[in-house]
This record gives structure tokens, C-alpha cells and sequence, in this order.
């Protein structure tokens, strides 16, 4: 058993959990190094307080998770067979007692499977592992933020690729397509969500979709993008202009560059993680945009592209060394256009680094 | 409201279930034509026997479910405030009196969510409205089958992207990339699934990942891709052969044709559809292949890429007049290679027709 999975223990022990039943392909990775996804097909681990845990997954993935380090019993089901029958014959052969407690994923459990987990473990309490999920993975270590700076320096390169196909006349999906090719032969498994390119007015939607819209001189270009590899994800904004910009255009684009650049400052171990928000926030609205900037300052990043800690001014945790997000303010003024600026960073020791490193400053395409 | 959520009503009456609360993307889009993918955000179509439904989405969204064409109350609500809250406002509102019996997607609905709307609907026994969801969307009308004949148009595009990137030397991912760099320029939304490109022997897995292998002469070639159009799912496979083929792939690629269009021959209305696997595979067996051919036949096919029917030996249920699903007998051997051939078919009133129309014959590429 390795250390990921002790230490669910320990708190299994400290909250009286018999049983945690662990589904999703993100934490069964988490805790076995086994990345799959095996779709509408049920895989689980269950972990006990006192006996060795279990795995149970399609038949023909059991070699790859043995492969993947898994040591102890992993069972294989067909497509025939009911996997909860199972794991009934897995748990009754333990001889584990009355169980009173289980934990599972509420949030991504379906209700079938609850039910069905309940009726065969005979009807425990059901209680939620996800908070204690998120406390394990929040905070990153060494191999982990090593895969994620390959995932970063991607997402530098989906941008480089996308800055060099600008010109007059091309659209935003010719754009977008280009990335994502230049990006899979560089390697990249997927992207780790919808890759946007926003011309002109369409930067100024946070959520505007890309099109057939064309690329015309004085547009302010949006990227925002990431992929995923070996299980985590990366995740940049950069915006640049199309032409030269106009005195608006530039305003935006040093407010939302200093408050990035000041949030970065601030993220040290102990700042409150909701102040970075605050920080970014504050220049934001001291320029006079406070309006235009609607969204948290960012989000926790590793094996979702959305994970712990949330970037809200209503954190009131605190920064942890190994601990990666993202960090994008940005201003979006429905006719003029947006600017985003958006970096994945990691608390270190002293203070923060940023794993993304494409350019910042404003730059100009002719 | 509209004809789907009054046939979803006929079914809440004859079965005595008050409150209908269905959130996924799938079946919000069948019912409301709103087509989108909320992630995380809860949305809600709640459907009641004798009062208007109405339909809870985030804020930002509550006008393009209106433009989409729902015509009753639209729920938005933001970031800050708990939908469920809302929810049970609008219960209250409608004065429905005890509920006794509630259907919910509980394949889809996670425990927590439907945990949530239990303790606010008065603990009423909660049933699965899946089926009965299933069963209304098994069957495409005319508008459904004719975005689905675009989306398969674009599949068939994608394999002849594919073959025409073929050449020594070349890699797998370098060929996936290329077609879904050219299918996103042409207009596909979105690939339905993971694009698959194998060669050579690792088309012998019947689940391989594309990677960095490069094409040599001799090699089987498998593509198995699909698009989103529309909200609608294609997914075609076709194997060909780069170089000359030896025997053996000859006689496995002309094996899984025959089976593949034995099957196409015997899809109408009125067919047992378990009958279409029995005939493929007997195929399959009788040219002494038969335990390569590990999968079921096929899969129904629609705002899902895997929807009702399946496609196995085992469903009993009789093709109808509008069904759409896949066709796809394959033969896989580890060493030597693997062969599918995969249609999308639709049951028309005397027969099935292909929506996929790539060419199938042996294609030797030098």
C-alpha cells in the first residue's frame, strides 16, 4: 500500500469509515498510479480501515493496472457480469463485520450506483471522501509539478503556434485547428478543455465560442488553452493585438498585466489564498474596470483543469507550498473586446513560480 | 410545451410519478432543444403531470435556453446562490401538494444532487426515468436523421483526409492530427470520441492509443473517428492496407466485409436485433475467426455515441423504423493485426440504409 493510501486511512480511522469506495478515473489514479477511463463501465478501490484494499475494474484493464504499481487483489469483470455481485463476494470473503460508515464520491457517484453499493454492503451510513480527496491532492509534490511543467511549456507552445498563424483574413477555427495539430505532434495526449481563439468583439465574451469570424486589423486576440499529459493538465491565456492598438485597448491590457503581476507578487506559503483575488481585484477596479471583470481570479489546477484551492475572495485558506493554480484576471467590455492573461503557478518555499513562461508584455502582430 | 415533454408526461401518468427533474445535457437538449454543457453548474428540467414544467440553468444561460425555444418559466440563478434553494421556491410556488414519487436520471444524478433535491421535494421515493427516456429517443424523426446524414458526411471525410496523409514514415498521431485539424475546418464541432489511428500490429487491439509508431509497407491501416454536428454523434470505421496485404489479412479483411454487410442485409423493421450479431459472428466462426471477435456488434448511436440499442446477441427488442445505431464486426489478432468495418444505419420503412458511405472494398494504398 503506498503512502496516498495510507493516509486515507488515517483519516478513515479518525472518522470511524469502514469502507471508502473511490470511482472516479481522477482519484483512482490519485491512489493506484492507474490512468484510465473506463467510461459507463464501473471500476472502484475500496480501501478499509484494518485489511488490504481491493481494485475492481473491466477484465481487460486488470494487466494495466498491475502494470501501473497496483500490489494488491485487482479483479477483472466481463460485460456479462455484474460487478457489484462482485465486490458482495469481495467484501463478504474479508469478513469485515457490520459495516456502519462508507465513504464515497458523492459528487460524481451516480444514484443507481449508491444504491446498489449500499444494498449489498448492508446499508451503511453514506458519507463523503471527497473533502478529504481534495486535502490529498491539493498539495503537489516533486514528480507531480515535474509532469505539470511539461504540460505548462505545451501550453507555451500552443500559444507560439497560435500567435504565428495570425494574419489578415484567417478565422478562428483555422487558428484554433492549427494549435491543436501542432500540439498532438508534439505530444500532447488532449487538450485539457475547449481551446479558444477570439477575434475583436468575441474576446469580450469570458465564454464566447470560436467560429468562422476572420481576423482583421486593430482585433484583440484571446488564446486560452491547455493540454493534458501523463494525467495532469495545463492551462494559459495570453491575448495579443492584431494591428496597432488604440489607447483603450492598451489600458486594458496594462490593468489586467498589473494585476496579474501582482497577484503573482502576493502568492507566498500563509498569504490567504482569497487576497490574491482581492489584490488583482482591487488595481482592476481602481482603473475603473471593476464592472468588466466578473470571474474568480482563478482555480486550482493538477489532474482536473478544475480542482482545489478556488481562487475566490472568499477563501479564507491559506497557501501550502505545492500547491498549483492558475492565476487570470481579465477585463472583457462587450464592444470594444477582452484581455485575459493567465499563468499556472506553484507555491515554492519563499514565494511562487510560474510554469507557464510565453511572453507577457503587449505584443503587436503586423 | 412541446410533443417530447408531453409524451414524457403520458408516461409520469400512467405511472403516478409527480415530478420529473432531469439535468443531464443529453436529455435537457431532446427535451428543450437547448443544447450545452453547464460542467459543473446543476441545470434542471423539472416536468409535472398537471402544471407547466419549468427549467433552472445559471444566469448566463437563461437567454439562450429561451432563444432555443422553451416556452415556459426559465430559473437563472448565479455563482453565489444554491439552485436548489430555487428549486424548492419554484416547488413551493406551484402548490403541488405531497409528492409521492419522483423520477430522476439516477444513472447520471449523483448521490449528493439527488440527496439535495429529495430533502427539498418532501423525501418522496425516488424512480429511474431512464428508460422511458431511452425509449422516446431510440427512435429519430426526420429532422434528427438528417443532421446525423451531415455529422456521418463528416466522418467519411475524416477517413479520406486520413488515407490521403498516408505515407512511409508517417506517425499515427501525425495522421489523427491531420484529420481532425481538416474536420474541424470543415465545421465539426467536436470529435465524438477519441480519434483512433493504428498501425500495423497494434490495429490487432481492439482498444489501442495512437502514438508515435511510423507506417512501413504491409501495414494494416485502422481509422475509427467521429464528429459532433449539431448535437449529433457519427463514428465510421474503415481498415486499409498500406502495401501489398499477404493472405491472411486478405482473408480476415474480406471475412469481417462479408459479416458486415450480411448484417446491413438483414436490418429492417421487425428484426430481432440480437439476430444482427448472431449473423455476423456466425460469420466470423465459420471462417474459423471467431475468437477475435471480442465485442458486440454495435451500439445506437445519437446525441450519444453510445446510446440504445445495443447492438448485442442478447437484445431481444425488435428494430423499428428510425432506429440508428452502428454496424462493426471486427477480427483482431495481436501479431498479425486487426480489421473493422463500422457503419451508421438508419431503419427505414422497408430495410436499413448507411448514413456513412466511405467505400469498402479492400483499398491497397502504395
Amino acid at each position: 500500500m503506498n503512502r496516498r493510501i495510507e493516509e486515507l486511512r488515517s483519516w478513515m480511522e479518525a472518522e470511524a469509515v469502514d469502507i471508502t469506495f473511490i470511482h472516479s478515473p481522477e482519484n483512482v489514479f490519485y491512489l493506484t498510479n492507474f490512468l484510465t477511463d473506463p467510461h459507463e463501465r464501473l471500476m472502484g478501490l475500496f480501501v478499509f480501515r484494518d485489511k488490504e484494499p481491493f481494485f475492481i475494474c473491466p477484465g481487460m484493464e486488470t494487466g494495466q493496472a498491475a502494470d501501473a504499481g497496483f500490489k494488491d487483489e485487482i479483479i477483472g469483470y466481463g460485460d456479462h457480469e455484474n460487478p457489484f455481485q462482485k465486490i458482495e463476494e469481495a467484501l463478504n470473503s474479508r469478513g469485515l463485520g457490520t459495516i456502519q460508515k462508507a465513504a464515497i464520491e458523492s459528487e460524481l457517484l451516480s444514484y443507481a450506483r449508491a444504491e446498489a453499493f449500499r444494498n449489498i454492503s448492508g446499508s451503511p451510513r453514506l458519507v463523503s471522501a471527497e473533502e478529504k480527496m481534495n486535502e490529498l491532492r491539493v498539495v503537489k509534490d516533486q514528480k507531480e509539478i515535474s509532469i505539470m511543467e511539461k504540460a505548462a511549456a505545451l501550453a507555451d507552445f500552443g500559444v507560439e503556434t497560435g500567435v504565428a498563424a495570425l494574419r489578415e483574413g484567417v478565422s478562428e477555427m483555422d487558428v484554433l485547428a492549427k494549435i491543436e495539430y501542432e500540439l498532438k505532434r508534439k505530444g500532447a495526449q488532449a487538450m485539457s478543455f475547449s481551446t479558444m481563439v477570439l477575434f475583436g468583439k468575441k474576446s469580450g465574451q469570458p465564454h464566447g465560442n470560436p467560429g468562422t469570424a476572420v481576423l482583421k486589423k486593430g482585433d484583440l486576440v484571446l488564446f486560452d488553452l491547455g493540454v493534458v499529459l501523463d494525467g495532469y493538465c495545463s492551462d494559459i491565456t495570453r491575448t495579443v493585438m492584431y494591428g496597432e492598438p488604440d489607447d483603450q485597448q492598451k489600458a486594458i491590457y496594462e490593468t489586467v498585466l498589473k494585476a496579474e503581476m501582482a497577484a503573482l507578487e502576493a502568492a507566498k506559503p500563509g498569504t490567504r489564498i482569497g487576497d490574491l483575488d482581492k489584490i488583482a481585484r482591487g488595481i482592476i477596479e481602481e482603473a475603473g474596470y471593476g464592472e468588466f471583470f466578473p470571474h474568480r481570479l482563478g482555480h486550482g489546477l493538477g489532474i482536473n483543469v478544475h480542482e482545489f484551492p478556488s481562487m475566490a475572495h472568499t477563501n479564507d485558506g491559506l497557501l501550502k507550498e505545492g500547491m498549483t493554480f492558475t492565476i487570470e484576471p481579465g477585463i472583457y467590455i462587450p464592444e470594444i473586446g477582452g484581455v485575459r492573461i493567465e499563468d499556472d503557478v506553484v507555491i515554492t518555499e519563499n514565494g511562487a513560480q510560474t510554469l507557464t513562461s510565453y511572453p507577457k508584455e503587449l505584443q503587436i502582430i503586423k
